[in-house]
């Protein structure tokens, strides 16, 4: 039995979400169906973490205990063979056999793209989050600010109370600014439910004047949900990478997720 | 009697092509379709030129005349917001009465995007022109420059024989290399059906050995269609811009055209 690890990139608009269940088509089936249809045999993927329908990722990172004979390229090649064009496995490779996707994950890196502009950009439905608000992008980094180091991170969660601690260290966070595009790239060491969604949904209230740029320090403090703003579509939202203490997926042919116009966040 | 043009975007994906047909669902049509449903008449659309089915637009140009009392800004909201959201007006703007987007067209300039990379980027799709060949990119720039300037394209063109004739004028080419993408851009005063993507097959069998670099200046002397390569895929095509002898079009948001990495050619 061999363990195995896997880089994958998909595309959210065809999935929903990374999760198995039940009635619904998922990253995570479609992976095992892939493996099914090659081995014969029903084999679990486990992922880094959950992505919500319509969320997109570049880099997830998921590991699965397999009986083939293929190597490593021979296997990857057969299971993208098997996979839509949707899902990619970008890279592959068998790894020590107690490693775990989720459990040994150090932390997470995601960007959220809006997109400005006062006509929907037609190439860009289900990739972008698209507004025609004139945003204050100044106002935003100012209360992004407020997001870096570590916080209680209560307010910008649509669950919360299902973890043992609501605290994260957001370790870095960044912006893009590009033509009509603003991309936010956020990297912490884990992140609640919907909690990137949230902190760009208050950033976005702060871009439009709805709420004001110490708000985000504000609900940090109160931990109170209505002191942040709305959750942001999902459209946006990319995984880009899982890290880990190890070094892994070392290589030349590591590639881009494979997003248009290269996002390389 | 208005006469109106339009800057307009689509999506390629989504349509048979610029031009209507029985049968087939057009990017015609569909404004055409819009503007019945406003006005009640139908309204004939004059674009710049066709696009193919596939081909995706950043910066099309069209011209009708219609009978309305909507000013410029409301008529295109009022149109938009009839088009499905794989087609923009851009820019919508009352012109002299004689102003023609096919006779009057001076130029185009078109971008072709290549992806490179050993799997298909799952996000793309449709978007670029995939190959996971390895490409020798100097020799594409090498063979490319002897598309400047003046030559009978003949050899570069699908159908060629019925135009008066097959000579035009490459205005400017560059190359645009980021990540895994390249993007050809290239601008003439006017190209024959598939030149372009012929122009782009060629090089990319140049790009893959299969061609020796100077085949490009061999076809272009002989006119013959089968010294020059093959017909690159629709995919990674897009039209940008239509050049006029006048401005159209001025003002600040004329913004882009709509493509994720807001491609701006």
């Amino acid at each position: 039995m061999r363990t195995v690890r896997a880089l994958i990139s998909y595309d959210g608009r065809a999935y929903h979400g990374w999760q198995r269940q039940d009635g619904f088509y998922s990253v995570q089936e479609a992976i095992e169906e892939a493996l099914y249809d090659l081995v014969g045999e029903k084999v679990t993927v486990h992922g880094s973490g959950r992505t919500d329908t319509g969320v997109h990722a570049l880099g997830q990172v998921a590991h699965f205990h397999v009986h083939t004979a293929l190597d490593d390229d021979r296997l990857r090649h057969a299971l993208n063979h098997r996979l839509a064009s949707r899902t990619v496995l970008q890279r592959l490779e068998t790894c020590r056999g107690d490693f775990h996707a989720r459990f040994d994950a150090r932390g997470k890196r995601y960007a959220y793209v809006i997109w400005t502009s006062r006509f929907k950009p037609p190439l860009a439905d289900g990739l972008v989050h698209w507004t025609r608000s004139v945003l204050d992008w100044e106002a935003m980094q100012r209360a992004a600010d407020a997001f870096r180091g570590e916080h209680d991170f209560r307010a910008f969660s649509n669950s919360g109370s299902d973890r043992k601690t609501t605290v994260r260290r957001i370790q870095s966070l960044r912006w893009i600014a590009r033509h009509n595009r603003i991309v936010l790239v956020v990297q912490g060491n884990g992140f609640l439910y919907n909690m990137v969604r949230t902190m760009v949904g208050t950033l976005l209230e702060v871009g439009t004047g709805r709420l004001p740029a110490d708000c985000v320090a504000q609900a940090l403090r109160s931990g109170v949900r209505t002191d942040a703003g709305m959750t942001a579509p999902a459209a946006g939202l990319y995984l880009v990478r899982v890290l880990y203490p190890e070094p892994i997926f070392q290589g030349r042919d590591r590639g881009p997720g494979g997003v248009p116009g290269a996002l390389q966040y």
